[in-house]
């Protein structure tokens, strides 16, 4: 590369990470505004009837905006984008590590992704949008990465530089901590979920990239937020609106050593029920799994029936409540946003229904009212039936919901069971403790995310960065160290077994132990093609059809060579490309370097968009071109990784993740008549595929 | 390794990692309470010999103490560690990439470390405690890591597991982390700081234990602290000391576009000041370490001479300031804490210098007052001349102190320099302006950290932390950003300069553009020696002792196989272990594995303390043993990572980076007579090793 060239290429590196942040960013601001304006509206419309004491119009008013909002959601995956179902972590998770499935990143998903996320959360849906604001933020970096989408023709000369797995890995990573940074209003933490969940490969220059791009993001909220605050109704009723929850500059919890050992209680039941909550996630998944293979109708009675439980829970459970009365005037203005809004419900005047505070409103307003300092206002103790009831509710309604086909995160509905568990906890526990009710919500969120989640220092910083209080820091950590390592001890985190039951080849970065006793010539299987250095046309088109690997060795034979030796590995992408241009080959088996170098520009062979490759069905040759040559050596890699078919198999692991490898050229130790033996991919090294082959190996030595 | 084993090492290495952090905690207060004290005594003594106009007496007390401080710092230093001297973060840097220093982190440079820093920061010199705490934490993870020292004695057995390079180098970038977090009291800065800087292999795990150790740390420094402020003068003048510097929980500062621009310049100039202050500091280093390799005496030379400046300047500057009125009551009661006590030295009653109250005082107490809000208190808005003597001065002697041989950190004097730096530009800014001058003083310290340092994500959260306000965060990001980027221009960040300066052999994380251009075999250099898979002693014995190289390759050679074929690596530390147990030695060429594996326990060839392993001079052999066999197929690594010879040396170079290896076997392409070409070692990636052997590469294609 020249220099212009790498001024180009840093220059539009950062302009991208500027544009992602941006993007980003607005797209973040106008998913809230949305949620807010939306499910606003609709608990506008059934209070005003609660109040007439339309009980009846109010349920069905309140049952059938959920239920549009539903199928609209639902709707959109089924037909449009069913990628965009689910979280879309762990599928930005299996990106980052290397796979790359199918249209997890194209512009459809990202459509469906936004609007169908809105829908969603408006619909009442117990799901949270800020999985599917980290899906965003990597569609949304993919899309620029690749310079708009192919499909539709819209692609940037100028953004040839990026066409290769290494740019395009980065991009998506900055993207996705944007998406954290966007959805919780946290840059550092969206910067150490990319690290620590996000990435599988982490160098230390994406650091400060993708630090420019949460704090591009911040500036952004911020300025949007600011011109809402400026005037009453500009953004409709959009109000405290989700971004920042709880922001807490109180002074720092003082706390004694019986408090340590509560909150270490609160940690280790936190993790069982966090382990739990995995168990029966995965369980009901796999359910939901056959019934949506059915076809898109079947995805729609789904959610419709989720979404009947859902109304019916959030409407019927607080009518069974006890109506509790207003210490002071009732704060009961819901039409600048329902934050602060304790509900009135069902109950006569000066009474508030505490139960449908927290149910019949939003999950960012639930989560907001449990968090609050019990000190703060008299109105803000809840009864301890009523957070026994919704914590049911809540965690049962959460695990029963993801996994149906709209954009559902997971983060929203454990917040929500973990801090009502806490604040359970800390109402029982008030006699005994100096530390509040609120401080003890927030504990119980972090011991739940804790158990499912299993991150740790990203987790603390969005904690601490949604309540704006450091000082909170250790006791946070504490639980979330404890309730990690209580469910470690019985399962996988959530979104690694999400990745496991989509069946994703996910490589772990430490190797398995049995793969100590195995070298790497044992799991090299199947017919190996390999190419000569000059090979006939049809020898190539027939390799590509019968198999689908996308690497061949390329051996150089005599004449060429004294005896065969190993020249390198050829792709089956850039194979097609040369393939696509005739004129290069030739009658008889000789050297055409040059010709092939003045003909075809690297740019030539640059990553294409998502799956939008040329395929070898697209292809067609004559008889008399499939007898002809063409000279392999200008497009093979001739510096290949490879190993001796003796080494250990758990070093070719490290070798080939560490590298991050697509193909290990595994060579033989002794010099014999085939200079290789095989290829190593991704699939050798799964534990399925290895386990399968040696039956008797001990899974854990 | 039975489950047995794998229950302890988990339950060994977390206990570890809590030991370092209890351990470094401890070791931070007892810094911080003997700086306060020493100090204090000193400053307290000075000032009551100016209230009495005894101008006179007063300097020398000053100058007597500051002398007596310094002059103790600088003989433990020169006597009894040399390699105590300095920041220490270079050298934990180097360690972490595999650069195993001369008893960098032993026990005497500990104890030097921790004495010589409180007597040094005491002694009124512009350094700080920040880099040495960090090395700190590094020396006591690794006395913990080898179960004490060796010298002495002090070793425990069930460390055994311990003892190799990874875990090693697991707890020394634990003990790291620790030393930023009792430093700044800042547990997520101090993870972050060594995932950016001290770090060069990561892995996920670290993440969490890492960021344990951290939390300790902060839960042990708050306990002390509240133990402190329990009853008066319980710790005697340990006041508001040195751990958060600056507690604000104001509001979120508003800005405008103005702003944002004045912050951009004050990120300009700051960079290029930051790059500028490396420059000099380069110049000076190179100075000084032509006066310290003269001897001890000429280090403790120049100590005094550096002392003596530093006392002129702080004592003889402020007697040219003009004194200010104060406002209301001067604050003036120095026996409980200097931090809010305003300066009156020579001014009479009713004013104070606020010259001296910067320059005379600690530099703790100094930034503190440079950060504090101008709308908090009256008394503390600063003249110009004051802010520019005061800046002017402080850049300097932080440029010549660097490299004296005391304990020196550059944090501080960089962080005072940027403060003052920032806290003029408020002041003259500050009709035009909404933000306040001590919030401009917190954005100049961060410009000039950005432009030495050059971390970003870590520096920002450590500010963040000193300051627990979030809220700060975009401005805080944006002027990392900027003066990063112009100091990147001009060169390199401080601590990879000194490593550089210091010979360190140390490994980008990126391969040089010139190595696409050469092949592995092109840098393969010097005599190789290799041994049979059952090898002579003598011929051994002659290759350790002509050598220095750690590893040798082992060929298998008939009668044992049919051709050469290469078996492997050894090491040299191996060999020696076997070469001790001359039981071992055979008369003829035979196989002894079994008797070798039953006599030789895994544990035998672990990795030793720092330096301490066995050298080839300590064995003495007799003529007949030097004639016998011994079989080195038990210790040959059977599976070293190999390269073929005309595999890219860029690639080569990511390969032996990444995996974080000494030795890398390249192998012949075409199979010849010897079975290995050669070995590759750190030295040989070099730069300036390769430019060496190519002189008419160019260096930046």
């Amino acid at each position: 590369r020249t220099k212009v060239e790498i001024y180009q290429y840093v220059v539009l590196k950062w302009t991208l990470a500027l544009l992602i942040g941006l993007i980003t960013g607005l797209v973040g601001f106008f998913n809230n505004l949305g949620v807010e304006n939306i499910a606003g509206f609709k608990l506008l419309l059934t209070n005003n009837l609660m109040i007439n004491q339309k009980y009846h119009q109010a349920f069905a008013a309140y049952f059938g905006c959920n239920m549009i909002l539903g199928v609209g959601a639902a709707a959109l995956c089924a037909y449009i984008a069913p990628a965009a179902a689910g979280s879309g972590i762990p599928e930005v998770k299996a990106y980052l590590n290397g796979i790359d499935a199918h249209s997890i990143l194209a512009p459809s998903t990202l459509f469906v992704k936004i609007f169908g996320s809105i829908l969603g959360v408006a619909g009442g849906f117990v799901v949270g949008k800020e999985g599917p604001m980290v899906h965003t933020g990597a569609c949304i970096a993919n899309l620029l990465g690749q310079g708009g989408s192919r499909k539709y023709r819209l692609t940037w000369r100028w953004l040839r530089y990026f066409k290769n797995d290494r740019d395009r890995r980065d991009l998506i990573t900055c993207g996705a901590a944007a998406g954290v940074a966007a959805a919780f209003r946290a840059p550092v933490g969206g910067v150490l979920f990319a690290l620590e969940e996000a990435a599988s490969w982490w160098r230390s220059a994406l650091l400060w990239r993708t630090f420019f791009t949460t704090a591009v993001v911040a500036v952004v909220l911020r300025g949007l937020m600011q011109f809402c605050h400026q005037g009453e109704g500009k953004c409709g009723l959009f109000g405290e609106g989700g971004l920042i929850m709880f922001d807490v500059n109180s002074l720092e919890p003082a706390y004694t050593t019986p408090d340590l050992l509560a909150v270490i209680f609160l940690g280790v039941i936190g993790g069982l029920m966090g382990s739990l909550y995995n168990y029966l996630v995965d369980k009901v998944l796999r359910t939901y799994t056959t019934i949506n293979g059915k076809g898109p109708i079947f995805k729609i009675l789904l959610v419709m029936v989720i979404s009947f439980m859902t109304s019916c829970i959030r409407f019927g459970l607080p009518l069974l409540s006890k109506c509790v009365p207003c210490s002071g005037e009732c704060p009961n203005s819901p039409s600048t946003g329902f934050s602060m809004h304790y509900d009135s419900f069902q109950c006569p005047p000066n009474h508030f229904n505490d139960l449908s505070s927290l149910l019949f409103t939003t999950n960012d307003d639930a989560i907001r009212k449990l968090f609050i300092d019990s000190s703060e206002s008299a109105n803000a103790a809840f009864q301890l039936s009523s957070l026994i009831i919704f914590f049911v509710a809540i965690y049962l309604l959460g695990i029963v919901t993801y996994g149906v086909a709209i954009p559902s995160g997971l983060f929203i509905p454990v917040i929500l069971a973990g801090a009502s568990y806490g604040r359970l906890v800390g109402t029982v526990l008030n006699p005994f403790t100096d530390l509040d009710a609120g401080y003890f919500a927030l504990l119980g969120a972090a011991s739940f995310l804790g158990g499912t989640m299993r991150m740790t220092v990203s987790l603390c910083v969005i904690l601490l960065e949604l309540t704006n209080n450091l000082l909170m820091l250790p006791l946070v950590m504490l639980v979330l160290l404890v309730s990690k390592t209580v469910a470690d001890c019985f399962n996988k985190g959530v979104y690694d077994q999400i990745v496991m039951l989509k069946g994703l080849p996910f490589m772990e970065a430490h190797a398995e132990p049995y793969m100590k006793n195995l070298v790497a010539g044992d799991v090299v299987s199947g017919p190996l093609f390999t190419f000569s250095g000059i090979e006939k046309v049809g020898t190539i088109v027939h390799a590509l059809k019968v198999t689908g690997h996308h690497g061949f060795p390329v051996i150089d034979e005599p004449p060429l060579t004294d005896a065969p030796e190993l020249c390198g590995l050829v792709l089956r992408s850039h194979l097609l490309v040369l393939l696509k241009h005739k004129t290069l080959f030739t009658r008889k088996r000789i050297m055409t370097r040059s010709t092939i170098i003045k003909k075809l520009k690297a740019s030539d062979f640059a990553k294409p968009g998502l799956g939008r490759g040329i395929s070898v069905k697209d292809l067609e040759f004559s008889e008399e071109e499939m007898e002809m040559f063409v000279d392999l050596h200008p497009i093979t890699n001739k510096s290949p990784y490879t190993v001796v078919e003796t080494m250990s198999l758990a070093k070719a692991a490290l070798l080939f993740r560490e590298l991050g490898l697509r193909h290990l050229l595994v060579v033989p130790k002794i010099p014999g008549r085939p200079p290789i033996v095989g290829i190593l991919t991704r699939h050798d090294f799964m534990p399925e595929y290895i386990l399968g082959l040696f039956p008797n190996l001990n899974r854990h030595k």
